[in-house]
């Protein structure tokens, strides 16, 4: 280990992680505005009910895997424009294209789609979906993949990917269905493609809370705001510890638990909240 | 690898998987009837409730093994004679000798019984279990044990184990149920060995729908053909992916995913189902 | 191996796993009582909601421990005095130190807090809380690391480390709450730290019932002897399988749970159910 100090103008606590600001990133192939530390992404080709295509998955991948290092977003809002959430992948630009390819072309594709998952998995920012009308297919999936989602009761969610002849297995919704709805109701919804509806949705587990549909949006970016003035590098460490701990056992979760707590315990966010109970004032926390 | 041409009269589609049909089966201890790709197994000693024997176990095991390989079986529907699903293993055909047996015999028994159900998750086929009246102890794995469950008002559903002395650790239960209606209402059943009600059931993800008590194997069965009617190919992967995903963590589940839907990409089904909506039809699935 | 006899004096049914007896533990930093095989735990600081101390976590975790070997406790309470269950770790006599501590002592910290959940799900007695009031922080923890949980209207349930400026990873909350409440419950509550209420909490399947806040504690108590009337060695190993299976695939989990159900099938409780029910009696069950 180098006991030099850092190049002059180079500051430690942002190198470290690679860090970088994201508030200005220029979108290309869908809406971002990024304001007091919530981003809000807009799935926006209103006309076709906001289809995904080759390029915006690649972009949405690409954003995701940068926000694991944006010092300025403490929280996501994902929606979609003009009444509707995601259609899904397009199927004049993507489902036509595909059945002319070969396996390898194909595990490409799926495993971009598949890298989009797991990047809104891996950046510690939470992710509140705002799904209002059509979410279906991959549009499904990136309400799943999302931490909270908000819908709305004529939200309709459909997993319906053995309607265009595949397997419900698609960007990990095998496994990360079940255990947001439980065993049998992801396998009615996997088996079948039917939509879930909106009041269904939300017994079941899937929303959050349901909205009114010209408040959905709006409730999903107080929601993140409220999430991003908190301590938002602890959230990142639970955000993480949901994911590690996945498929650990209990004792195994227990200690991984103890080790990741006891780092945010050095964080000045606890001491902040300490300090501020005992004056009898609300902490006001800075994610570190 | 031999380039020699396979022996006249073998088909080779059929030979890789040691494919032969089933629909024909003619059951020794149960009802099997086969129609339009979709079995029909129907339990039927109504005057005791429908119970299972040490020979009806192993009939099942080796069928549910059999259907892995079956070419003419797409959905099986599971249910019960006369008003009943299931009263479990019969007390006195398969308690009473039990008693007398030393550990090696009885651990040859509790394998065969999970071998069933190892058998009815490993076959490719969706199972849609028509769950009326008695549904208790094998038989409440058994409904457990399916993809699909349609009840009724008024099933009882009973994992009775503690009732009779035993754990509530038969068949999977312990690492299945909790996965269908939530760790805690799993642990309430399995302590206390009370019956689940059909509305309760309902409201836990138990059942996917209660039907009236002389509809519930005909919405079985049409459930079922609707499946049947599917990309059966995909929806075999769609159950592979479910059970292999089971305990894996997301990024690997990804990974799995990827290659599997990459496999039906390939089919001819998903071909067919683009083309049905380039020409706006409706897709006529083949399972290939 | 010795083929000596043991020491005259020695019961080798207790000393083969360490067995002792515990109904007349005195505990020092909360009540204990304990009839008919039934041990009560009251959390006893209500000025305060009765919060947790270090105190209070060590002898929890010692007594748990303990309970493993215990040859005359079949089931555990665990409520609070006063009308609250338990406002979890004391913000005086716990985060205070905390903040002053570095990490290895932090790590001995958490890694204390996580020994007690682990000795709560490592003994062999079924734990029922009984939830009325202000369940917060590690209160929170405690009941959800309980086996049934019996709530009431008013109770309110916060898992709000982020509140106080930690992760929701604490004491195993990652790994077991998603899998009582589903995925996306668990993470709104993990991520804002508010309130799950009562009724709520029966919806989501966090309490088994509800209850008047009067009988709330004698509810508990009566589902404690219920199960401590039923076969407990049967029971402590559902328990087992129950904490085995968490993260193992099905196949696996059916293996271990025809192991396991053997040695069930060998005990005399297993007998007595099978004698009881040809006698038409009910079986008394001995726990052996």
């Amino acid at each position: 280990m180098s006991t030099s100090t850092p190049p002059s103008g180079l500051d430690p606590a942002l190198a470290a992680g690679n860090r970088r600001a994201l508030a200005g990133y220029a979108a290309r192939h869908f809406l971002w505005h990024c304001e007091g530390g919530v981003a809000h992404i807009t799935l926006s080709r209103p006309a076709r009910k906001n289809p995904l295509t080759f390029d915006s998955y690649a972009e949405l991948r690409d954003l995701f895997r940068a926000l694991q290092h944006a010092v300025d977003v403490k929280a996501v809002v994902l929606s979609g424009a003009g009444g509707n959430f995601c259609s899904g992948g397009d199927v004049h630009e993507i489902i036509g294209p595909l059945v002319q390819l070969k396996a390898p072309e194909l595990l490409m594709f799926t495993r971009m789609t598949g890298d989009l998952v797991k990047a809104m998995r891996a950046c510690p920012q939470p992710i509140v979906a705002a799904i209002d009308g059509v979410c279906a297919g991959a549009g499904a999936i990136l309400a799943m993949a999302s931490d909270l989602r908000l819908g709305t009761a004529r939200a309709k969610t459909a997993f319906l990917f053995n309607r265009v002849g595949l397997a419900g297995c698609d960007m990990g919704a095998c496994a990360m269905l079940p255990r947001i709805i439980g065993q049998g109701r992801a396998s009615e919804l996997l088996y079948t493609g039917r939509s879930m509806g909106g009041e269904e949705g939300l017994q079941w587990g899937f929303f959050n809370r349901l909205c009114a549909p010209e408040a959905v949006v709006d409730e999903a970016l107080q929601l993140a705001r409220e999430i991003a003035a908190g301590p938002s590098f602890a959230n990142g460490i639970t955000k993480t510890m949901l994911h590690q701990e996945w498929n650990m056992g209990v004792d195994q979760a227990i200690e991984a638990e103890a080790q990741a707590q006891a780092i945010c315990m050095l964080t000045e966010d606890f001491r902040r909240a300490y300090e501020a109970f005992v004056a009898k004032q609300r902490p006001v926390f800075q994610g570190n």
